[in-house]
């Protein structure tokens, strides 16, 4: 197992900019490569492939890479094929799957990453980096051939994990309430990842970086609370 | 048009019981009709079909009404034709609306409220009545063969519709921006329905019921805002 795969809850941390809480993460599962491939599918607030990338660029070259959009490319494919690294950022998560369907791009990230190409996710591109996008917050605004997603990992994730509030008279589900709902009809473990934390994954091991608490959810299993720098290898081992 | 509609944004108000805040207007919109089939598939927090219909047949019941689930009938097709009513309450939208698919029950339900048998629904059984489940706030648990609903009305619903909070630090997406990432890629209007409203639709009229404000979003408009008692009329003769 020769993956390197960041998978981080948010883009932007309340009162910073944008990549700003994991440019040092970014930067250590980068390390030399330099071209980055963006995938941009994801369109957070409907904003262009073109402005979004832009957005991306700048941070990537403040850190010392060079990023480019895979839209940019008559063949997608082939441009992941010869990146360095691959980037996929937040938006809606199903807009982001659907185009990666479109545009026939999930075996070639799959197989790029396996091969050591380091993979690096927020919010909608960690969604699509789990075996399937059933913990996605996002509205269902387009429709995917299949939930499934890139199963980088055999785990699913839920980016943006948010404790119940007790004082609020809403009556909608909690995150919480939503994650025990797929576990009625699911099996596999969720990661609730809190804005602030993300999951780093070198070949067999995963660590918690960050700053906030990521809270593991297994079926028939109480939660669990994990803390930066705590290892959470077994989340590998769950093939359910 | 001799349809009769209501749809809900939620079963509980905070503070009161289960449909204690709509047996009123569930009242109105039934009349003297006593038997209510109940489609119970979309088990909210997982309960099963017998335990579910039991909390709809006791509300029921307090209100004069002879309740059953469809799931207790070998064809509920034929169970839902014969019945004077169509409830169908909330959970979760996307295991709702496979289960209506798995069973062939969407052209019944269609054809039957087109015939005058009145329809309610709550949170989930309000997103399946519009003309598709795009905007539901569920995690996608189930794959169903299409986001098309029962498209009963011509607009699509977000129940539970919740105003950003100024003071959150939390920065996943607000209610607003997810709905106006709907309209990057679709057009229909949006109807968000607070927690304490319904849309009460006879015939050709559509009329705001219950205490809160609804928040309607067309494609490329400004947000507008419908007190109770308000006339929409022309949420109907949206055909986009």
């Amino acid at each position: 197992m020769s993956e390197k795969i960041l998978l981080i809850s948010n883009s932007t941390l309340y009162g910073g900019g944008y990549l700003d809480h994991c440019k040092k993460n970014i930067q250590n599962i980068l390390d030399d490569r330099t071209r980055v491939a963006f995938v941009p599918y994801a369109r957070p607030s409907g904003i262009s492939h073109d402005k979004y990338t832009k957005i991306a660029q700048k941070a990537y070259k403040d850190m010392g890479y060079q990023l480019f959009g895979v839209h940019e490319h008559k063949d997608p494919s082939k441009a992941i094929k010869e990146a360095d690294a691959i980037f996929i950022g937040g938006g809606n998560t199903f807009v982001l799957l659907t185009m990666l369907y479109k545009n026939d791009l999930l075996n070639t990230i799959r197989s790029a990453v396996q091969k050591g190409t380091p993979y690096i996710g927020t919010s909608a591109g960690s969604n699509v980096a789990g075996a399937t996008i059933q913990t996605t917050n996002d509205m269902p605004i387009m429709y995917p051939p299949s939930f499934n997603a890139l199963h980088l990992v055999p785990f699913v994730l839920n980016p943006h994990y948010i404790d119940p509030d007790p004082t609020s008279k809403h009556m909608g589900e909690t995150r919480e309430t939503r994650i025990k709902e797929y576990h009625v009809f699911n099996d596999r473990t969720v990661v609730g990842l809190r804005e602030g934390c993300m999951l780093e994954i070198k070949g067999n091991s995963v660590t918690l970086k960050g700053v906030t608490n990521a809270r593991v959810f297994q079926k028939q299993k109480e939660p669990m609370e994990y803390r930066p720098n705590d290892r959470m290898d077994d989340l590998l081992s769950n093939k359910s």
